[in-house]
């Protein structure tokens, strides 16, 4: 297999794609998601067999391979959401007059090709092709090899579908090598963004060994601060929730910062407050400021907001965190020091997640500053360009003081 | 110098400027304005010494070395302009309500601690660092080295005025040997973001050699393609203005593509058209595709837009590029496919810039795909969190069906 060639012909065809216009993006997707229903058997015929080849795997681990009617039922009828949303392209995000006849607009457009590696989960390559038909963008998919008789299944059903109904050929590619990840993350020149989602060794992996800007998480290393005003009836089925409602989730919760006053009771609580057992290992020292995955939390007494801020920014991956309290003050402190893409108020840091956000759908969830941050859904798949529409307008004469720029915004 | 402590120092201080609020930034901003008017006698005598100390470099370099009363008036007008901006900060992006008392908002925040590494122009440093006090952001600054005793004269006038207005110490830093560069891109802990100004060697040094990532450009090749429906009073102007109202600029157009049915008879009125003699080169191969900051014009025949439009995207560096045509429609086209930065249609590429957007200042021109692009002004400076305020809400009750979310915008 030629990567570059096959990240070349992504990106020709991320050009064509960019300017179709949303009637013809939704019209693909639409019947993408007829064509996935026609051609069930098939798909699941292919998923039987990777999952028989995945003999015995941890049952998470099976529960996100295994694609069967509900997942279908769920991606089909997440596209058809994707087509009711507005079209995130050609959006004029503002329009100025910068002197008579030279206007300035600055537009929405595609980033171009997205490189997105994903876990075993069937459901995530036929959410995240949908998301860049949507947004206009080429996609390059390689999933998770457990799964890769169902992806190639997927994919081929998206790819006739969406060319068919008018797509660009070559508008996604899928990687079926192992050994592809390394060559794609060598296209630079070809591909503009790259989502790299699994272990934090992974993708720091990806990060450390491309020049392609990266968008995800490493670590999800996120806090529950309970205050000394908390209202321990909400404070308790939080923390439960964070910890235990899906523990293998980069938004569960692995350590526990317990403001002195209030630090026993909670303790107490705990105990058996938990539908499973649930370790809480008192922290010694850096080395349990950790990631988890699993049914184990960290616990630290802090002498109030100001130690847990400080340790949430020096320990946390800026990913989500959570301070319980029924003081408003102290709850506004903490969201504006801590510098998380998610700061919650008696909330659960399960929410942080782009179906919960309203997203429609996600492909992933970035802890880095820049935007996008946090869950990335449509909207963090487009960027802008600068649209200048002028009558022969020259720099000298603004330069020399014989015309001047007035600035009028229109929207 | 212990670069890693310094930047600790201003990542500590950029977390408190983060909250400090918009009267504040502005009150420091007013105060530093008049205090570099107050000590203008200091600051020219320092810049008095670079100037001596830099002999005879080219003209162009010392017209942007020099700082004089001239240079003075513009940054102070340019500070209380800025105070006159809305506050970037805290501004409500969006709000949800996903369920009854469950609120999400996606609020503006700043970067965090950005890292600018500019040529020797001390107008530069005070434009960068008021633009970094009004965004809430700390600021690491390393200006060219010949810029030296200025650079210091004025740091330290707004480190003063800035901290007795009330800003955190540190609220900035000034890195003053050479060696300092290497040593603060590897502070991935501390700076959120490198914007490094300078030559493509340059630049492209910074993007390979840090984890940071890097806001910028490497090359600046713009190019204007004149159109066969082109107005031609209107191409000559326009492309001896790209080429010649600042030929080291990094919007100064580069190529010039002719559509065979006007080519000849651009090539003749061209002749004399500049007030400065411009060499015309045609385009033997891929080393004429080049960025020559100079008084030269690579000159390449094509055969109408859309082979202009597919090379500029192969060769040209995602900055400006401009079409001269009266076709609305080839120029629609020419805008949309054209995948740089800045897309314009009879005006010339040297507009490409934060004044002339209207954005008050900027730290830099982006030709980067993912936003912030083009002219970085104050709204590239900052990024935003999401806030989750709940009432004790947890996700099980949403994955069991007890509850559902409802998705309400209010704004």
């Amino acid at each position: 297999m030629d990567y570059k060639e096959m990240a070349k012909q992504v990106k020709e065809a991320g050009a064509l794609l960019a300017a179709a216009d949303d009637g013809l993006r939704n019209e693909a997707l639409l019947r993408i998601a007829g064509s996935l229903e026609a051609h069930r058997e098939e798909i699941f015929a292919a998923n039987r067999r990777d999952m028989e080849r995945a003999g015995d795997l941890r049952a998470s681990v099976k529960g996100r391979l295994k694609f069967d009617e509900h997942k279908l039922a769920d991606v089909a009828c997440g596209i058809r959401n994707l087509t009711q949303l507005p079209d995130p392209l050609s959006r004029v995000l503002f329009e100025r007059e910068l002197d008579e006849g030279l206007i300035l607009s600055r537009v929405s457009c595609p980033i171009g090709v997205i490189g997105v590696i994903f876990e075993a989960r069937p459901d995530a390559l036929v959410q995240i092709s949908s998301l860049c038909i949507k947004s206009g963008n080429g996609a390059i998919l390689k999933g998770g090899s457990e799964a890769k008789e169902t992806n190639r299944a997927l994919f081929d059903v998206i790819m006739e579908a969406g060319t068919a109904a008018g797509l660009p050929d070559h508008f996604a590619a899928l990687v079926e090598e192992r050994a592809g990840v390394d060559e794609i993350i060598r296209c630079h020149e070809e591909i503009d963004l790259l989502i790299p989602r699994g272990s934090n060794e992974f993708v720091r992996y990806i990060m450390e060994n491309s020049e392609i800007p990266v968008m995800g998480h490493a670590a999800g290393i996120c806090h529950v601060y309970v205050d000394r005003d908390a209202d321990l009836d909400k404070a308790i089925p939080i923390i439960v929730d964070a910890k235990t409602q899906y523990p293998a989730a980069c938004n569960a919760a692995e350590t526990l910062l317990l403001d002195e006053p209030v630090a026993d009771e909670v303790m107490r609580r705990l105990q058996g407050a938990a539908p499973v057992d649930v370790t809480y290992i008192e922290a010694r020292g850096e080395e349990d400021f950790c990631e988890y995955l699993d049914y184990k939390m960290t616990v630290l007494r802090v002498s109030g907001a100001d130690e847990a801020i400080a340790h949430i920014n020096r320990y946390g991956s800026h990913h989500t965190d959570a301070i319980i309290t029924e003081n408003e003050e102290t709850a506004e402190r903490f969201m504006t020091f801590v510098d998380s893409a998610g700061v919650y108020w008696n909330a659960s840091t399960r929410f942080a997640d782009g179906f919960r956000y309203g997203f429609g759908a996600e492909v992933g969830i970035s802890t880095g500053k820049l935007p996008p941050r946090g869950p990335v859904g449509l909207d963090g798949l487009v960027t802008y360009k600068y649209k200048l529409r002028g009558n022969g307008h020259i720099v000298r004469d603004y330069a020399e003081g014989k015309k001047s720029f007035h600035f009028r915004d229109r929207s």
